[in-house]
C-alpha cells in the first residue's frame, strides 16, 4: 500500500491517521505541493483532480479522503471508524462533512493561490480562512457531544477530520477558545500514538 | 418524513432525488435563503450549520445531504444509492465527494456573498463560479465510466449530485463540450422521474 502524500496536506493528514488507526502498514511517497508535483502528468494519471492524498492499493488507485476512509473500514473493519449503526453513522458523517466539504475546500491551496491571483492580500486571504474554519467550528461545537473525543470514548471519522482541521486552524491564528468542545476532542485524539504519529512535523520530508 | 428544503439549494436537490428513487415519502418545508431564514433560530436549532437540507425523521435531525443519502440507503435498501462492494463503493463515493467537497461548497450563496462583501464584482464572482466548477468536472469526467450514467446502467450517489451541479454549471454559463460524458450522465439521469420530480423547476415556491 503506498499514501501519495504531503505532510501539510489536511486530507493527506486524515488518512494517515486512519491508516495508523487500523495498523495498516503503508509506504509515502512525498508529492511536494509548493513545487506543483500534484500536476505531474504521473500524478494525475493517478488522481486527475491533481490531489494528494491517492492510496495505491491491490492495482487501483483510491481517492477522496473520506472515501478511502470508508474503504477502510470495509477492508480492515477493526477499529471501526465509520460507527456501523445508521444513526450514529449519520452524526459522525455529518460532523465530518462539516469539515470535509463546508470548511477545508474553502482554505486549501489552489483556493489561497486563486484569490492571490484577484488581487486578494495577505491579510485579507488569511481573514477569509479564519472566518470560514471559524464558521465550520461554530457548528461542529454546537452538534459535539459530551466527549472526550467527536467519538465518544473512542475516535471516529469526526475526530480524523477535526485534528487535521484544528492544526490549519492554529497556523491561521483562529482564537479557538469559542470551541472547547472541539479543543477538548483535538487533546484527546493528539494523546492517541496514532493521531501523534500522523502529525505533520512527524512526517515532514 | 419532513425535509427542511429550498427549491434552488443544490444540496437539498440531492436529497430530493435520493428520497424520489427510494419512493420514500416526504412533506417539504420551504426555508427562504433569499431571506436568510436558514439563520432564524428555529431553523438553527434544527442545524447548527444554518443549511438546507435538514431531514426531520422519527424525532431527529439528520444534516449533511451525503450523509442522509447513506442513512437512506441503510433504512431504505432498495434501491441502492451507495454500492456495498467496497472497491465499487469507493469510486462512486469519491465521484461524489468531487463535487460534494471540491465543486459545490466553492460556490454556494454564503461565499458568493462573502466575495460580494470583499469587493469582487459580478462578472468576476461568476468566472469563480466558472472556474472551480470547471475544475470539478474535468476530474470528474476522467473519472467517469462507460456510462451511460456514473452510476452505470442506474443511477448511484455520483448521479445524485452530479444532476444538481450541472443544473448550476448551466446557471453561471459554463461551457459544457469538454465533459462528454458527464453531459451523457446528467441526460440519462434527468429522463428518469425521480430526478425530473426533484428539478428546482418542479418545486419551485
Amino acid at each position: 500500500m503506498l499514501l501519495h502524500d504531503y505532510f501539510r496536506s489536511s486530507a493527506a493528514f486524515r488518512v494517515r491517521i486512519a491508516l495508523n488507526l487500523k495498523s495498516v502498514a503503508y509506504q509515502r511517497h512525498d508529492v511536494m505541493l509548493l513545487e506543483n508535483q500534484q500536476r505531474s502528468p504521473e500524478h494525475l494519471a493517478l488522481n486527475p483532480q491533481g490531489f494528494v492524498p491517492a492510496l495505491e492499493v491491490d492495482g487501483k488507485v483510491l481517492t477522496q479522503s473520506l472515501a478511502i476512509i470508508d474503504w477502510l473500514d470495509a477492508k480492515y473493519p477493526e477499529p471501526r471508524l465509520i460507527p456501523a449503526d445508521p444513526d450514529a453513522r449519520a452524526a459522525a458523517l455529518a460532523r465530518a462533512l462539516v469539515i470535509a466539504a463546508d470548511t477545508h475546500p474553502l482554505n486549501n491551496l489552489r483556493v489561497m493561490r486563486r484569490l492571490k491571483a484577484m488581487g486578494v492580500d495577505d491579510d485579507a486571504r488569511d481573514e477569509w480562512s479564519r472566518h470560514w474554519i471559524a464558521e465550520g467550528f461554530a457548528a461542529l461545537e454546537a452538534m459535539a457531544g459530551d466527549g472526550p473525543l467527536l467519538g465518544g470514548d473512542s475516535p471516529n471519522v469526526a475526530d480524523i477530520f477535526l485534528v487535521p482541521q484544528m492544526f490549519n486552524a492554529r497556523r491561521f491564528g483562529v482564537a479557538l477558545e469559542a470551541y472547547p468542545k472541539l479543543v477538548r476532542a483535538d487533546a484527546a485524539a493528539q494523546a492517541i500514538e496514532a493521531f501523534a504519529a500522523a502529525h505533520p512535523d512527524r512526517v515532514a520530508p
